[in-house]
């Protein structure tokens, strides 16, 4: 494990939310952080004076910015795997979580083959390429999910009949990237848990959290939840860790079905429903990304309050939002100068006797808060 | 109580650490920091797009600045407090705590007379403008305190012996900030506390904890602490600072001696005694400050473990210091791209079963720091 020098600097590439807020921990680490995003007004653009405007599909703007910081990091997995993996390589700069496996799972099906592998619980699926294969898929109700771009429910339906099936003829021939078809769970609830793994193989988990989605969106996270069988998950997903040597943060994303945890989906970045770490830890999501991406040791979470709970504050018009009383909550606000609906504005996290309790000041407190 | 706009722009005279911290701060609250220091790589102005180069003790820069932002406040007192009370009339811009004050408490001589004002006890003390003063002042040993720009030491000394007095004779008739003389307080220990208080009123106290000093300068501090004459110091604090309409976080240094508090000394601003906040507690001193700025409510501070530390990273070399490995202490370094002896380069602060407990592990940390 080296020790590394203050102004050491990490490349985000990306500017929002989770770049500004993984910006903010380098600072306290010393370490120095460069962003590179299309506009000066982006969430992590804002935190420093290493922005570097940038076309994050561009090769020649990522190898320029690869060559100016001594590591990076993406806070979507949604790049260019192929650009990525040969700009790492023209540059010289390495950027974890692999850029391999970071096109592994940003495609459905491919995410999906590697939790068969690692034989990590997933619902049955099969690949569509068109209208015949989803009409055979699974019997209705299920689940289309197109392979690229999906996240917060974007191309993602729940097909609960023939008729709606038959409405998607046209999209579904004509999408550009594929679909995967999935049996629907109807789960009692989401779970959700976060790992680090640093470069030398040291794994951390944090604890097990429900997530509650609105319209395909975290809307809250309490936690800590136990699960009886989230010990043999752990062991799974750390198998599954060491093999693909993941570095970095990762997000698994769980369906609670009948007693058993389903993988739902995986993220290899820091995660919304990682975001009550910042408050209720000893260490949270953000800053563990960063010891694993310089070999530090990972401190084991632990929480500083029986329960925590955090929530997201989502636009609710196209006008400004107001900030309100920050009392016996914890208000992160990402910056953003645009408010929309639907649009994660920030969030808020609370420590309480037990989960529940801080959910419900969370509740109260959002109430205040003019989105 | 207003609501205010997220990016509302928050003034930092100074780039120090303490403005670093304070900016990193505004960052989670959606506020903009904006930053006034003379040179690019200072602490604060690493972290925000909004650096402007300026000379505190220029006015025609401090109103530039003034102009620029909608509230401001500063990370030393001893800035010109003349100077700035007129510029904040010219720019129309408040400043916070008040010039004003800040120009009674950079001067021990009048901070004395403001101690002695509210009844806070305070060790006997006189006004020496000569040496003849200073011969007639007490019995020795006794302290000489230079009436401005005294901190961390600097402009004090201890008055052992007749001898040691008469070798500063052309010193003390020299100097053109004048000195006090105080009572020599062979104290037990030094405590310290913080206030913060918002601008309709509300005032918190933080825990009060021990602070150690090492050649004058803060080498740790631990706590929470209690003593028996507390709950009266509050109450007289809380009188000052309502008569004075205090606006911000105070920090009040004390000596315990036969179980009585005396008051050593008060910093109008944010301070190294309270850096522990930012991880021990559910509200930390900076965010405190800038809550109070902008007349929020304030959370009453609570800790997060039984007991915490906290311990200063001083430099010990010109060579460029080492990060190590972060495990189970939280680490905030302030980026100075300068080392050199005695200089605070970071801080590392740690959570445990009680005080003691949590300095230990933080001796046995420091020692990893090539500092």
């Amino acid at each position: 494990m080296k020790q590394i020098k203050p102004g050491y600097k990490i490349g985000f590439l990306g500017g929002g939310q989770l770049a500004r807020m993984m910006s903010l921990k380098c600072f306290e680490l010393g370490l120095q952080p460069y962003v590179m995003s299309t506009n000066s007004e982006d969430p992590a653009a804002q935190v420093t004076q290493n922005w570097v405007q940038g076309d994050l599909y561009n090769p020649s703007h990522l190898r320029k910015f690869l060559k100016l910081v001594d590591i990076a990091t993406f806070e979507s997995e949604f790049l260019d795997a192929k650009m990525l993996i040969e700009e790492q390589k023209k540059s010289n700069t390495k950027i974890f979580p692999s850029p391999k496996l970071m096109g592994q799972l940003q495609d459905r099906w491919t995410q999906k083959k590697l939790l068969e592998k690692f034989k990590l619980s997933t619902s049955p699926f099969k690949k569509i390429d068109n209208f015949s294969h989803a009409e055979k898929a699974f019997k209705e109700p299920f689940v289309l999910k197109q392979r690229h771009f999906g996240y917060d429910g974007y191309g993602t339906r729940i097909i609960k009949n023939k008729i709606e099936l038959i409405k998607l003829k046209d999209f579904i021939n004509q999408n550009e990237f594929g679909f995967i078809a999935e049996k629907f769970i109807p789960f009692k609830k989401e779970l959700a848990i976060l790992a680090s793994r640093n470069r030398q193989g040291d794994i951390i988990f944090f604890p097990l959290v429900e997530s509650h989605q609105k319209d395909s969106r975290c809307l809250w996270v309490k936690g800590p939840c136990e699960h009886k069988q989230l010990k043999s998950m752990k062991s799974k997903i750390k198998k599954m860790l060491h093999d693909v040597n993941y570095i970095g943060t990762i997000a698994f994303e769980f369906f609670d079905y009948k007693n058993s945890l389903i993988v739902n989906e995986i993220a290899p970045r820091v995660h919304n429903s990682g975001h009550y770490s910042m408050d209720a830890l000893n260490i949270d999501q953000f800053e563990a990304h960063i010891l694993a991406l310089i070999n530090y040791k990972l401190p084991t979470p632990q929480p500083l309050a029986k329960g925590f709970a955090m929530y997201n504050l989502l636009g609710q018009s196209n006008k400004s939002p107001k900030l309100v009383d920050n009392n016996n909550i914890h208000l992160h606000w990402y910056g953003k100068s645009q408010n929309r609906t639907g649009r994660k504005m920030g969030h808020i996290n609370a420590l309480d006797k037990n989960a529940d309790l801080a959910l419900v000041k969370l509740k109260k407190a959002v109430k205040d808060f003019q989105l």
